[in-house]
């Protein structure tokens, strides 16, 4: 963890920003490295991860931008947990065990203390609800948004992450939990939502789901052992089962009447059925959406209910070019034409 | 690898960029993956490290803004030489190998293909120099100035990363090349050299020091057997030294007249001797400055002449406060009162 470097606009007096930075890294930084020895309590340039034997480390990597991927005056905590989470997923989606993490800060120079002292305070909070800590990183200033970066690190038995390769004819495609909850949330949080909606519509689950994706750790374990290929939604359910089908060179056909849909989600369908084109191609659900040989169904949905995790049967992956086909209860083609299908 | 993430700004729309976003990771960050079997290609949205037994992983990040730590219009090559370089040579002053690489690039919406190209190909040119692949990172746009993180990972004997603590008072503070270089090659880039300089003056190893500076791996090995701490010189000698000293729970004396100076810095300073205090404090030179036992100072001497690296004695360690002193030759302290003293 090291602070500002050399500023070309003031060479050899980079310190006294420096000295603020190394304070606020002393203060909000440096709590949430304690308790993992490679970290060095932040006071070196480099951490260490032990890697034990038969295991292999799997490295992903989110960056948020302010503006682009969250609203500059969200609540920073909600921030800091969306920041991590989003890196747990990709985690939980290659079936690995999270073990600690580096963060990158790119802040205004105006940045509020109070701003950096929530955003860690959310951290602090996610660090201990899933287990892990501050690794290193880096902070800098910058006069653009806020940009915040983190790299996770997790453990897997070696050779063993869930690829995106992998899917083949036959096999089935699932995803846990709900979707489209989260992107039926940004139209609302954006004032987007169609005219037409129910006002006692219950919009604070859908907005708590955007605001704070839930990784499907739980479920980690039980993906490695079962699934053919597996990623996590964050692009949206047609774009990422796209990912599978283009990567895996398979085609993937899901039905539009089994996404498995939240409470809230399914009464705003029922006012407004146009949404499903929300559900289909919105993004940020951080549901698990992977397939399985279709020997191994029972066993999926058995490992669903042991570990607490809904996980619903939404298709199947064929012989064919790289695609993804929505069909509607009567087995027709949906004429969806918006993110995700232009990936081929 | 993924692409761009949700865009507040068009719900359900940010698969226009996403593709073009695709189209250029397929284009220019792809190649850099090949010859690493963890980034599988980069069609994943993680990859995967192997850690032989007995060895541990060694995690270091730096971040660049285009306005803070380079200037926008400097060659994307240089830009990217720097950036892969300042995290190698984070890696050599912790005594690591360097394996791969993760990398975030968040670009203007408008950032110009070519300028990615040839950032790319700055990459791809120290990826062959310094035999390390590209694992994996994130590419988001921004409506601020380019930013760019790299985490490079690197190996090193379990438990024998050369940390910033452990030096002791008794040993001997060394540094290797040459320091100042790039502090007074900012000075020139900046326009900001003194008016007396000899206009004969050769500017152009210092200006190639600044921005291709050369991460001493080569030594890193030797580092890991002899020195008690040790670190890379990029806040600035004294500020860097004053890291070491403050981790370490010692006080720092060096000499200035036993500093090494390149030729070019040799005639700066007879004709403008203030730009001492430039050499001493300013940044970016990455250099290894560490301590080591008296009684290793053969053995550290003739490490360096063994892999080509030149390595000086610049001072001591002393017991007490935590702080660095300059001395000049003849051995009274020097009134230095800029960037690195306000550490303490």
């Amino acid at each position: 963890m090291t602070g500002q470097g050399a500023t070309p606009a003031a060479p050899g007096s980079a310190a006294p920003a420096a000295a603020g930075e190394f304070g606020r890294i002393d203060r909000y930084l440096k709590p949430l490295a304690q308790g993992y020895p490679g970290a060095f309590g932040l006071t070196d340039d480099a951490g260490t991860v032990a890697v034990p034997a038969g295991m292999e480390l799997v490295v992903t990597t989110d960056a948020m931008v302010a503006g682009v991927h969250f609203l500059p005056d969200d609540p920073p905590e909600d921030i800091a947990a969306k920041l991590l989470r989003v890196n747990l997923s990709d985690l939980a989606a290659k079936g690995a065990v999270p073990l600690a993490y580096s963060l990158v800060t790119a802040l205004p120079r105006d940045c509020a203390e109070d701003w950096l002292a929530r955003f860690c305070a959310g951290l602090g909070g996610d660090q201990q609800r899933y287990g892990i800590h501050l690794l290193g990183g880096d902070s800098v200033s910058t006069s653009g948004p806020v940009t915040l970066t983190v790299s996770a690190l997790g453990l897997v038995p070696a050779g063993r992450m869930v690829r995106r390769a992998g899917a083949r004819p036959g096999d089935l495609v699932f995803v846990t939990g709900t979707v489209g909850d989260a992107a039926l949330a940004l139209l609302r949080v954006l004032g987007r939502e169609p005219a037409a909606l129910p006002q006692a519509a219950d919009w604070a689950p859908l907005v708590a789901r955007l605001r704070r994706p839930e990784p499907r750790l739980a479920f980690a374990p039980a993906l490695r052992d079962l699934a053919s290929a597996g990623l996590d939604v964050s692009d949206g359910l047609v774009a990422d089962l796209g990912h599978i089908a283009a990567v895996s060179g398979v085609a993937i056909e899901i039905r539009a009447d089994r996404l498995p849909l939240s409470a809230a989600a399914r009464t705003l369908l029922a006012a407004a059925p146009d949404l499903l084109a929300t559900v289909l191609t919105g993004g940020d659900d951080y549901e698990l959406a992977f397939t399985a040989p279709a020997a191994r169904e029972a066993a999926v949905l058995a490992a669903g209910r042991a570990c607490g995790v809904p996980v619903t049967g939404i298709g199947r992956v064929l012989a064919g070019a790289p695609a993804v086909t929505v069909l509607d209860a009567s087995g027709a083609p949906l004429p969806l034409d918006r993110a995700g299908w232009q990936h081929f």
